[in-house]
């Protein structure tokens, strides 16, 4: 059965195209060592590491044109703070301090990115980044990192609902496995947001770069 | 490949039980008659019936213990203050006063539930659940409704966010189809939630009933 | 003491003048006849009055200039879903479908301002008028209504945390009484907002339409 | 004229009394060297050394009784992501990393507080203390730290929303100055708390503490 022909698209699920807007805000949820490093149980599985590796193109292009950045990692203090994650290694390892919380440098330039610690699956649950937004103008929220299946489903779902235009660009967000990645993006493109790529997204930030030139400060 | 095999499983994704607690809160989400009724072209689906007549028997239990039950609907006064959803449906339809926003009777009672218009997928964003849940010491949360690949997502992350234990009676809850239905339960009994049943939730809202006999008044 | 000579000037509480941004929207808190109407007991305070008649006429230029207009009530189902309010009368009459918790003809277009029902004193909170104004890329936010010890203090606030630039026409707010009125319009005025009044707001309202003139549609 | 004269007073306001509830979580309000320390601008005002003075004692009968306490500072690392304050200090020194965002060691106890940076004036906006709250099962904030007439204010604000019973002890919060220290503690006693003291904490907490003697772990 093909797309066209399944229930949600014959409801009009996905009918709707959101597009661009005027003020990129880009996310960059959990590229934390716990799941970019091998060391990790969690860590280097392809699909995370290919986002990892794409995602750092996007946010060169971005810094240059000073698109604001926020990213993330999960961490707590105790299991007393923690919601009840039924992932062990989450309940175990992601605590302060901890090795696998620490931010792949790859995609992590502390002199330009704005980072928050987050409690929650979304980027934008009980953390200061819609405000950063706010203040920035921003419209459009374009959503990298991990897990699909996961993190990126919560924070598009929030992105979504603050009202935001929300853009996934899908080789920039990964999971451990191709199948539950590939049935977020389903989900997530039949109501929330616009399913792109690392080339769209590029194009896009270089179109915008070229309208609105970077202030001499920030 | 069986569940235990698969490379979520190896990881300890959904290795930890989260289990009952001791004060129970019910959230129905979104059986309006946009969902329930099959004169609308997205109602009476087969599964949202089901997790229809599922839910109004829980409903039954849960009132009679007085446990507080929080329903709600998605509605908007116009395109303006509507988050960009994707799907035409609800664009055109989804707006204050439009049959299609009318709570199901047969889950629905004015004199009890405490009903909110949410705006977004989650029945916790921008309404007052969390407040009432609060007050109530809720420590419990039972997610019932539709649709288990939009809104019953959406409510579990953010049940799940606020530090509740969060459980889904699986039969409770409803799709357009069987496949994402799987997909997302699935992915949150993974993560956030225990997927449960009919059967076990009113076994358990009976016990919570005779150690917590009703008080005269609410 | 002169203004500048008091301690928290010296320590530059105030210094920092915000300016009016790109984009206005107004929020209207609590214009519902328990305020306005002197049949209720907290009902017809002259500041209130005075507040009520100025924030009409913002209100004209703004829907005149297709500028986004929240406006907001609160009301109850019962003490369940009531945070622990110390004022009685709240307590007693603000309940869903209560007289007192009509909005005031005089400052409501049905037609075309955003209503919600709020639960706590901000209009911000766990409603989606951030969503709302997001969307509509407000950058400013006028904030009218009463009272401005009470809920135009709790918006204010949320207006500034959620990174607004916050403007109050003093003329446009009022309370029950003088003193509380000024010692709330001093804390704000240090801190989160402008203190402005009705003839500036309007002039701003009329110098954004100049630049944006209305589109057709809405 | 007598409190009980003044129209707030005729008018019900303050009349409900809240109460101590059952669990108790204390917040600890930005009790930063900024505030703390007199080599800052801001810092070793009277009243504000009196309230951490006193929360100190607070503090060590909580721990001992395993209550939940978190504790805040406010810091940015940039203009970007900081709203429109008007307070020039606080643009330019609460920074990430800068001394003056050092909690106060007499009232921190790295081992057993669950700390957060904030962006606002609540403890409660944009971070996760109401969902360890939530965990946590407290139905009681007991709010301590400065300023009244700023973040102090905001917290009870933001605590009311949530549904917790609110209690602020008088001599636990300080402020710049008397005036605005005592406006808002009338202001606020008349809503949204119970106006407590020192002394009826402790004595609330001890006994809390006979009734649920502290687990082995935490």
């Amino acid at each position: 059965m093909s797309a066209r022909q399944d229930i949600y698209s014959q409801l009009s699920y996905g009918a709707q195209e959101i597009g661009f807007g005027k003020k990129p805000g880009i996310v960059v949820v959990d590229f934390q060592t716990a799941f970019t490093d091998s060391k990790f149980p969690m860590g280097g599985r392809p699909l995370v590491m290919r986002a990892l590796e794409n995602t750092t193109r996007i946010l060169e292009v971005a810094r240059r044109g000073n698109v604001p950045i926020a990213s993330c990692y999960t961490a707590y203090k105790s299991e007393r703070d923690m919601p009840y994650w039924k992932i062990t290694t989450v309940v175990e390892q992601f605590r302060y301090g901890h090795p696998c919380t620490e931010l792949d440098r790859r995609i992590y330039d502390p002199d330009y990115d704005f980072v928050v610690c987050k409690s929650g699956p979304s980027i934008f649950f009980h953390t200061p980044v819609v405000s950063y937004f706010n203040k920035e103008g921003v419209d459009t929220v374009i959503i990298t990192g991990c897990n699909t299946s996961g993190c990126i489903r919560a924070s598009a779902i929030d992105s979504f609902q603050y009202g935001y235009r929300t853009v996934i660009p899908e080789d920039c967000v990964g999971d451990m496995d191709q199948k539950p990645h590939r049935d977020n993006l389903r989900d997530i493109g039949r109501r929330y947001a616009d399913i792109s790529s690392l080339g769209e997204v590029i194009a896009y930030l270089k179109k915008v770069r070229k309208h609105n030139p970077r202030r001499g400060c920030r």
